[in-house]
């Protein structure tokens, strides 16, 4: 059974802490690969142009989209956030599965175009635990802690759309779990539709 | 998050060793249960009642149905098969998995009832292979090992139609991953309502 790469999708509440997952992840197993994101929002301090996002301008945002060279995007504070196509394709076509950090609007896109994506939410074990680790990171406002709650709120509502939850708890065992959620998820028979075509193929030939 | 229990059905072409693999799931790994099935035929030779089967008369079998004490059931070469709902419902209570061996049309029945089921359909590593098992038995006449083949290419028909697929090379490396594949499904939204449920109550109250 030839393995192909597929597209993971990964959302969840901010504060839920995806993204030191992700990247762990990626460091701990081979055959993942980070999708980077376009954008036309300035860099933070600390960012670096292809690492946290390629920074374009409007106009080379628009480019991009006219030439269908992105597989979603969307609007987000009068910023525009998009996946680039040729690093995706690449890397699924290598056998790689592809990760995604996009929100609910993005991974519908992606799984309207790639049915066999699968879709993964991040969730803090409660929602207390979600507001202490806002609060925690002490960077925050209390304006902006009110106001990443009550997106979370908001977000919430489209869970049921993803195919899998995980509960980031303890980190290590989370990155272990979603490793072997991915793994699974390669044996649904959508993902195999080459393999049943040989073994119909040979079952009619003997 | 509460780990409830599932059923898990399992299909596959007589031949690609369904049988083995799950007596040795069960062995390996807690928290499996395996139904045994009622049906109207006689044993066979070694066969147990309340081991391979519960055999039962027609009239027990038909009382059985009325009294709606079967999850699925289905007629097969003059014979009723069904499952007792009893045994499920009691293991899925305990938070225990429920193994069902049952074929292609029962399997609907159940996905029908119990949406979060997950259907696991058990291939050879190739056509040829599944035809050397049969014919290595050196229990079944040629005609038999035709049937048996015909009846593979009808039941292959069906397989999009199962959550997950495996292949039955070796059995000590399937088992592990039907294990894992079982345990991974317990991550889908669906099968985790109460947990998101209470997330949002949490959220709304924050």
């Amino acid at each position: 059974m030839k393995r192909k790469g597929i597209i993971i999708v990964v959302s969840g509440f901010s504060g839920a802490g995806k993204g030191t997952l992700m990247k762990e992840l990626i460091r701990k197993y081979d055959n993942y690969a980070l999708s980077v994101s376009a954008t036309t929002r300035d860099p933070r301090p600390g960012e670096e142009n292809g690492r946290e996002y390629f920074f374009v301008s409007n106009e080379e945002f628009e480019k991009l989209i006219k030439e269908n060279g992105l597989i979603e995007h969307a609007g987000y504070v009068n910023h525009y956030y998009g996946t680039p196509r040729k690093f995706v394709e690449d890397k699924l076509s290598q056998g790689i599965d592809v990760i995604l950090e996009i929100e609910i609007q993005g991974a519908l896109q992606i799984k309207e175009q790639y049915p066999d994506a699968v879709l993964l939410f991040v969730m803090p074990p409660s929602a207390t635990e979600l507001k202490n680790r806002l609060v925690g990171r002490g960077t925050e406002t209390e304006e902006v802690i009110a106001q990443r709650l009550s997106r979370a709120k908001e977000e919430s509502v489209g869970i049921e759309k993803y195919d899998y939850i995980v509960i980031n708890d303890d980190l290590g065992q989370c990155v272990d779990k979603v490793h072997q959620i991915i793994d699974a998820a390669h044996y649904s028979p959508l993902r195999n539709l080459d393999f049943i075509d040989t073994i119909r193929k040979q079952l009619n030939e003997i």
